[in-house]
């Protein structure tokens, strides 16, 4: 049994790690640290782990996180670029939640999280966590930068057309909705039931940090500049993230399902569904897949995707411990066979 | 008082109308026809209209309409067609919920709604209500076709830019959200509240009536083709449409906030918001304004416009009223002056 | 027209009083005053309200409160028991929808609400604004003490067999349930979405504050002392309570419909609905109705009552209308006349 | 692998107990039958479950139960009993997860249901299906009568306290909330999203199928009459039935919290809750566990007791595992320890 440590275990990307690290075969958590509930069982701030698990939130200062093999940080954005570093230094493997060391560029990153980093040097030696497309790369990565949810979901249904010459590089739309449980577990006013039931918005219409972490993965396959308008919409539900992406046709495409198919044939986690099908966000409700349909209306000039994740799993701590997987040498699917919860 | 007749009174548009002319100040409503609930009182089947109305559900074959001023038809596709003319010809007046008069082209509206039109004389005659652009028309029409709800939300996100140069008219993107009332108010499995809560899907992502329908007026506006990509979500909520339009600019435009407010300033029932808004649903819960907010992300060649309506009222039973009363010559606005509902 | 002040007009109960006055006919809102959001439009805050109002909020100390005729104070508790007594010696009528007026015992009201009272001379002179059972009173009352939401639906369902010989007093139980709105517009981590949604659960089981509010007035009316159990519910929704009381036969009754519905015929805010009904917390959306329907389970020895408001209108700000109409003589119904929003 | 067949897979309970057995380790799903959707995958109609079964939906009359160790009947009131007599006859085992051998009274059971029972004989025989009171018998059992939903969660709140002196058995209360799931998946209006959502109501409130079921188990373990009112509601969610259970106490009590947890202390799928607790339904979404807490407003007369589970698991599918987990020897828990899904 490997030991796993997680750093900010109180935020909804902590829980689930430990939901999908209780029943993991071959890793056991042994720290999860918290500024402010340090002392409080774990189970007793998520009664739904009560049964799975004895662990205490520790205090970030004394928890013994060297004597992990690897640290999941759950952590607001700021804290791994500080904190990591020393922890890899002394050989401890990382996978950063948060977006720390996602974007490549220094000054867009700057510029979109409003600090300066502290760490810049790990940021060229991280690798992006996407499994579909770094695999290899994960497997001997010293620290991972797991990607945002509505990335993921957005990413990967644009993926398989990148770089080809029937598609229109420069207009591509993604309209992403996503469930509260997106925003965090932060007391705040916007995301209260009584603000954010029944009732449907944009939010960041004018620019969303998620922009340029999508576009810097398509950039890279498509070894061109990507035109991304990207809007994201909060609607009233607790998880999931059903993105919508349209792709301009530039010329006659070849078979898309085909081409879709095949190019997620062997992904474990990528479901691309039969013609004419809908994902519906609570068919991937808990677990690990991106399920996604491939649609050109009325045979006209433009390709239409609908993805979905739930944005805790393949959005966030199911899609670390996809990655975990690959940098421990384990199945990639240990511990995330679950099947969706549905109805 | 006028005398209103409302046929096919059991859906939720049916409802709606009632909700809002029972407290109109010049109207009253003397029929609501059901053929299943004919004889039960209208408060019985709806008693959230307790102390409002007296009115019994009457036989289609028994209510005296042709003793009406103006009848609303609420009933599904297919029925005004038969059932109006025979009214139209005695004087009254007509406003159908339904789309059975909304497609000029009958070749189209054959395709979409899968039946021979059974009054093409009519469609001819039939003024398309949409205050915004027709209202003088409708202040004479005999016959209203009364909008779509996706297709309101959308329409008006998209007329002001409609014919401008520096709008590419061949790639517009609608993605369009709605609430579950949407799909009204009859036995199904796909939209009982343990499959349609807590998820989001897409529906008919390969081709939708309300694209012809909106293809058609902003072609009329534009006068050239348009080319429109339009995708309907079913959201978890029971009312409210939210509807994203993207328009990829094709040269530098005008300053797009000014445009909009400008286009719609003396509009009673459309309000663009200002810089920076994000319109939520809630905000027009209830009431019968599309509220809208204008976005260039990023300064990019991309108009965003963000527009919400209460899919009930002005996406249906409301703007049913707004041109009731240009119709019978009285304040736009009657009886649909209240506050939307939020939270 | 009436000079109407808000004190603390930024919650839930703040914008749903300006809703409701804002369509008025007798009365103008002059000032709104918040701490916080001092200088900011309230339409700014409240989009749902543009086009209603051009009122600005403005700083508890500077808005001349003095000046109006009636002064609601929609502030957490403890602010009106020092702020409303300097405005009612200056004559000004006050109607405070906390809870700093409604308990008569002073050492009880000190023990639910952790303060010392800072005004107890003004709690003997303050009225109990439930106008079903002190309508008179509050005609003539300088300061009304709103009640509870909770309290308003349980309390109702219950006045109409206080007293009477065949209920035993002793062992009432109130299962109430209510919708997220009722927790407030503060940011708090319990209410997120992300928390309330897809979920139920009781609060405050081990005893409530709203119990003896409505011990006092069940006691009073029935001149003998009351066991009440009341344990409050948080159910997934944003508006909305649903109150079923329990009431042990302890003798045979007379017929409880006929009592009910004599009971409150001269009810305007109050609906008894025919036997065998089930009154939804939807019937009630947007209006000041308390719906309720009367069921004895297979004629045994138990009296069940379901009743229904909108926690916000019913329960809290269209209720302070109701006595705002009755304490400056406009007919009792006024600006509250909407129908509910169902669907 | 012993193999499993279920009857009537098409409803929530059928891809319930697909979900739960597609991870089964000792256990292969080899028929599910279904009259509508014969010849269907079973992944077309769930997409939930692709990847995780390769069944096609099979005519009931020709598939091939007889060869299986054991058969779930996933079907409406009034199936099982008439063709599980068959089935049992060959030495098939068969778990019921209708009510039609729940009630040992037959003229009792023709009341509630309406029918006559087609096979009383078997009726004797059948073991009702609640482990956690006939655990040996149900090792033992040919058929297994599964509990329904608001029963199991009502009837464990209250097991621990049954007979004893202190407790009054004739009024007790049991105020019941369901999520929608609960009234299956069959095309219906009043259980439509735009029906239930943003809303709580009452049901069958004058008498529920499931009162008698409750009180049939607790008088055989209190040895005396049972006066129980059970009132069900319906509440805006998917999954999850909160019961709250009123027990008048008739005399000084033990310590309460001490009993209960003494009294579950060896149960696998019960959770007794520290003090002052309040269970969350979310807390065991799609788990199998019961989760309580007890309450004695204000050291009063009554216990209150608040019980969660999830209807389709423990108030189902998972609880029908775990009989047949006993009946076929292998351990309790097998298939069904996976940690509920919060948030």
């Amino acid at each position: 049994m490997k030991k796993i440590g997680i750093v900010g275990g109180t935020g909804y990307t902590g829980v689930e790690l430990m939901r999908l690290l209780a029943r993991h075969p071959q890793v056991e958590v042994v720290a999860m640290t918290s500024r402010g509930e340090a002392g409080r069982r774990v189970d007793d701030l998520y009664p739904s782990l009560r049964g799975h698990t004895d662990l205490v939130f520790s205090d970030p200062g004394e928890a013994d996180l060297a004597a992990c093999d690897l640290v999941f940080f759950a952590t607001p954005n700021g804290i791994a670029m500080r904190e990591a570093p020393a922890l890899l230094e002394k050989g401890v493997r990382v996978i950063d939640l948060a977006a720390d060391y996602r974007l490549k560029d220094l000054d867009v990153w700057s510029r979109w999280y409003g600090m300066q980093h502290a760490s810049p040097e790990w940021v060229e030696q991280a690798t992006y966590g996407l499994p579909e497309l770094y695999r290899d790369e994960i497997r001997g990565a010293r620290l991972v930068a797991n990607p945002g949810c509505h990335v993921t979901a957005t990413t990967l249904a644009i993926l398989p057309v990148m770089g080809v010459e029937w598609i229109d590089h420069e207009r591509i739309v993604a309209d992403s909705k996503s469930g509260a449980s997106g925003a965090g577990r932060s007391a705040a006013v916007h995301t209260l039931m009584a603000e954010a039931g029944e009732s449907v918005r944009t939010y960041a219409a004018a620019g969303h940090r998620h922009q340029p972490e999508i576009r810097q993965t398509l950039a890279a396959v498509a070894e061109r500049e990507i035109g991304l308008t990207f809007v994201p919409h909060l609607v009233p539900m607790v998880r999931g993230i059903e993105s919508t992406v349209y792709l301009p046709l530039a010329g006659e495409p070849e078979d898309l399902q085909a081409r879709y198919e095949r190019y997620y044939a062997e992904e474990p986690f990528v479901d691309v569904m039969p013609p004419n099908s809908h994902p519906e966000t609570r068919s991937v409700r808990g677990n690990n897949l991106c399920r996604m349909a491939v649609h050109r209306p009325m045979e006209g000039p433009m390709l239409v995707v609908s993805s979905v994740i739930d944005n805790l799993v393949k959005g966030a701590a199911g899609q670390a411990v996809q990655n975990m997987n690959l940098m421990l040498g384990y199945p990639e699917t240990a511990g995330l066979e679950m099947v969706a919860l549905s109805p």
